[in-house]
């Protein structure tokens, strides 16, 4: 049965487009357009230093090592490696307790996440043209509607959002310091007494050392963001791919006289995105995994620090508004990510209700694929971004805080008797 | 081999009724007849506002926004919006511990069950319309056996005992009134201090007020068992339904003779209400969502109270009695739900036993889809109601409860020593 | 091709035995025959009241309400239940402490126990001709090697521990009594003070009363054990023959020739296996369920009693021994009835492994199979033993573990402060 | 279809070496050879006495009784079992705590490991002439590239690093020792004050026992790191195996005209790996429980203990490479065992994306196969080594690490007081 139909289709090719690769200047609506605005944001706080990001087509990225772009991203490396240095150095010597950690973990989190869009910015062009690629073999099912919306959106409300919380930190951290300093200025006393305590013990103050600092750490608050962010994004774009799969397969259902190689495309779209997510997955594995484990860790210790009694009213305004802007921040990365694997698995229940006229060996392999494959965005294999993580995480955390609690219950103590 | 049966039986059609969309006065048992009187019972209190439940068929169901139902329907919804508002008005203001979060959590709760209610009524007759569909479809295997007596009695007994519960409530809260209540009537000192001190620290005392609330409050606490009620009987309606599949598939498989297509039309039968299933669990997920939620949350606090010494005898009576109907409550939705899965996969055993020489693609294909296939209500795809899942939360409520204990353990203390 | 096969085969019989039913007379080994022992012994102890268990074959056996064993096990049901009765009673006035709370497990468990292999015992004959009928169609596989021996031998080493056991506490109990009692007989002193303490505060003691509460509590000690011995023993029954079928698989694999007919004769073989082992977990699930709630919940108990310190050397060996034995016994249920699991997936990688000269669609559809059934013992559907169960199992009890701390802390500070 | 092509390929042959069993003196690479090192240094310190480790081929190994390895590895398990024993002995006498546990843990441990491998080495040549075998069959493939300096290289560093460890405890001790000492000599104190005081509390010191139990103790740590050497170096031979399966089957995949019987082999060698992984499972399957009972036991307690307070650098720094090192062995036991999993499921994308044209049984039963297929090495089933485990176990450790503290807040309490 595979024979015949081998001979007779041997000439068909699943596509219309003759030779995609060297299609550049192609005017069509594709994804890299669409992420243009982030990656023009994100270039702007040193991460993915490609060039081209502004061309209409995929095919003109580049990365190049002799570029300002890639010299300012470096200095960020470079910067954030050293202010984490100093981080580190101090804990070496000083120890840790679990609020100076806070610290420690939001340089190494943002440093590691640093470095790992600095590599990826090197695979970018590479990945963006498979995107492409996929893209142009799927041009018949159209523009995801309101793809662009959706994206640029996303990019508005979380950079927003992340504004308003910066600056109630830079806000409550100066009342603090006008309320503290004596005779040093609002800006030194906020950077050392508040910011690099441990560095301006060991160096005299010097407004040369304080202002790149400065920068660095906003340039860190944004990677801290940025990483969700781009995740959610990425998902985005997977996800409503896999949703147009699932919207022709219901009208070729229900259409008359489909040849075996109208199912044959469609499940050979299918298998490309899902061989797309893959090759997604293997780039995005590691920022994953520093997403969720920058999450889970921030989750835990707000949720201790929610423990002890908060002072003043700001304090509290900051804590749930912070609190509540990570917990969505973690839920979101999760949904989104979950939305490729449940889109995924979508185009069984109609498979399924497939007459038996036309069932016919694609649709057969079509359900196996369905069935065995797991097409999902995971931390680096260790886990699968489904829903289901979503509540494994919440038990997870459970747990976590009670050894936490445990691990630092003097801590807990000392600090509800003091108040 | 498929195109072959697909020629000679091209014109084949699963069920011998031929124009089910149409036949409205059909005088056959149907499952909306089934749930005439937990709707009338409903609607008397403010829920699923839809006109036509008493008819014979659900073809007539009807969605109006200026009926009296609808209008009552939005009252209480109007009602249960502001009553919660004056809780979290509240809890903004004072904080939170952890007995005064029990009526904020149940005034949320019920809330949102009213909402979801409302919400549903819109698309209840749609959603009984293809319910009717599925059972047009299934006429040929007659009306499964002791539906009307087995939902009927379910309405009566849960009801029955949530009127009791809610009596005791009532009398425990009238005697404490009694005992404290010196100047004012019996029924002010009531909802003054028991039932909405928070509302009353702020308004002045009035009949016009304290009776609405009052009204609304005993419509909430209907809301409260209605939304668990409500999911038991869906889930017999369905699991009743995959049973009498297995049932058919068992006579099928000792039948000498059977052709293709009875294999064909049974496995039709199967994949509709699977397909069922899934626009049941889309319309209803939340309403799980908001169950469990609702009871685990309730679980652990009354367990959480256990441990706290009681001091009359009317006072742990209540205790044991509510403390077992939210047990039974739980397991029960659990157990309802389940049924359906485990019924799905019921036809599997039969289909494995088949001999050598009935099988056929269509039972191949029919064991195929049960395999891959999880038919089952689920909490917006976050878990899906199975008999492990109730493992699985003992499990949950029990290391949550380890955290509740660890973040009250001053309340408990207090507790214990005061007694 | 099917279709091909089922012509020519239609005659085809998958085993030689012309009728299975009506051989009563039959001289061949069997499982009935092997279990023989146990149930000899059981009867004495009032279990399973079924006529026939000596004789040589399965068909014989018979449950009848008027014979003398159904009335000893009837008083035996009635006794444990009347105990058990005064212990819930005594709860419901004294409330409960984790220590009596033993006695009143203890109790519960055996009477639950008793009557659900009361009710068994009815169910027994056609179970057992159900499982003859199977080893009437594997009677080519030959008797299981060793299979006797080993039934037995368990029988013997697990009832000798048993022995073991209640002797160390019985001499435990009377050293207690003789060094307590003063002017009582040590019986009297034993039965009124150390067994059923709270009957005898309301009722005078008298031997008429102590003899036959002496007698059910010895029954109901057997009754504790023997539920595990019971399902160990089916557990190997079934999985011995499981073993078979892999082995003759091995043999067919390394045969040249084989028909489409001896691929399917083993195939059914196998199939009527796993719908043995269904009707067998349906049978016993609720054995199954209350055996593991025993075990889980005095383990938890033992555990926790391992934390207060004990005072002599012959209670730290009892102590010992006896956890000893409920983890062993626990361990050995699990691994027995996982056993089954294993061996049902053992053809598969066989299966898999056949050269695909001689696979044919029967060994296609025996993989399925395979692949998709759960053939397992199982909790009523709640959890299914496999080995992974006894991991999971491990994690609840330490989970369980804290709660019972957390909740009974005073408890522990107490026994350890006096000490 | 199947018929046929086993009509026309009934005389194919999957590999074209014809007699590979008898082929002893082969110069072709193979893991047996890679393995050397390995085994020399294993044998220096007692473990596996076959004969014939530095053969090229993997056919002259043996297992004999009457040799001077075997007399030497012998007197090694001896010596442990002794001194196992010694402690076991002083636990039931005098009882347990936490600290004087690890001691009894490491010898019963490596007791147990050593014991293991003087049993695995009898099955060693069985084990590694089925390797052979497949190797063989798989000569076409050639040899993994880097293969044996990666085995080298993992071997060079992990005894350096286990040297660097146990040279930092001796120092430590010695320091101590010399600290401590009076008139004795340094080695005395060593010995009986702080490696077996509890033996020579019973017999009086002298240096006929000291030396020998200084040896064992040596040759039982050696053990303790090399059994997690060995699981990761086995691991490492079979997932590169896998590997190239994987990338022959891209060729295959983009080769035109290929035959089913090209894919047949292909099939044939994956499944071989699958045989063989399986039989190198059964034959590991109790180190691998060691291996995992162990670390997690040592990743408890020193979690534990990083809970009390450390007095000198010396201990920290030894705290933090001990307890690193235990992490790492873990993770990376793990690591490489999971990296058979994931190769072994890796074919299966590949085989997803062949195109119809090419698309016949073979593939399909390849597909079914790696669906199904479990192919991992497993802790005797109770659970399977796959990246999901190190999840699982960071879970159980904190479960645990709460109930170690549970048990022992104590000791906790104590060790902090002083301090």
């Amino acid at each position: 049965m595979y024979k015949k139909s081998n001979q007779i289709f041997t000439l068909y090719k699943p596509n219309p487009i003759p030779k995609p690769r060297k299609n550049l200047n192609t005017s069509r609506r594709n994804f890299h357009q669409c992420l243009k605005w982030m990656l023009l944001v994100a270039q702007c706080f040193g991460q993915i230093p490609v060039i081209g990001i502004t061309d209409p087509s995929a095919r003109s990225l580049q990365f190049k090592w002799k570029s300002w772009r890639t010299v300012y991203a470096l200095l960020n490396c470079l910067g954030s490696v050293c202010l984490t240095g100093t981080f580190l150095g101090n804990l070496l010597v000083n120890g840790m307790d679990l609020f100076s950690s806070t610290s420690v973990a939001f340089h190494v989190n943002t440093m590691v996440v640093t470095l790992l869009f600095f590599n990826l910015s090197k695979n970018w062009p590479h990945l963006m043209n498979k995107w492409a690629d996929v893209e142009d073999s799927m041009s018949s099912y159209g523009w995801p509607k309101y793809l662009d919306i959706r994206i640029n959106g996303t990019v508005l409300v979380v950079l927003t959002v992340a504004i308003i919380e910066t600056s109630i930190v830079k806000v409550q951290k100066f009342l603090l310091s006008s309320a503290n300093g004596k005779d040093e200025s609002l800006f030194e006393y906020y950077i050392t007494a508040l910011m690099y305590p441990h560095v301006f013990q060991r160096i005299e103050y010097s407004i040369w050392w304080a202002i790149p600092m400065q920068i660095i750490n906003i340039l860190l608050t944004f990677a801290w963001t940025f990483n969700d962010l781009f995740l959610i994004l990425i998902s985005t774009g997977l996800a409503v791919r896999f949703q147009q799969v699932t919207a022709k397969l219901r009208i070729l259902k229900n259409t008359k006289n489909t040849s075996l190689d109208d199912w044959r495309a469609i499940r050979e779209d299918y298998n490309r995105l899902s061989q797309l997510t893959k090759t997604v997955d293997d780039a995005l594995s590691f920022m994953i995994l520093a997403s969720y484990t920058n999450n889970l860790f921030f989750i835990l210790v707000q949720l201790f620090n929610s423990l002890r009694s908060m002072k003043d009213t700001l304090e509290k305004v900051y804590f749930f508004f912070s609190f509540g802007f990570m917990i969505i921040r973690t839920v979101s990365v999760s949904m989104y990510g979950a939305w490729i694997y449940d889109e995924s698995k979508e185009p069984a229940t109609t498979l399924n209700s497939i007459s038996s006229d036309t069932y016919n060996p694609e649709i057969k392999r079509f359900i196996d694929q369905i069935k065995f494959d797991t097409v999902a965005l995971s931390g680096k294999h260790f886990f699968y971004i489904t829903r289901g993580l979503i509540l494994s995480m919440a038990g997870a955390i459970v747990t976590y805080e009670l050894v936490l609690i445990q691990f630092n219950v003097n801590l807990l103590q000392d600090g509800t008797s003091e108040t």
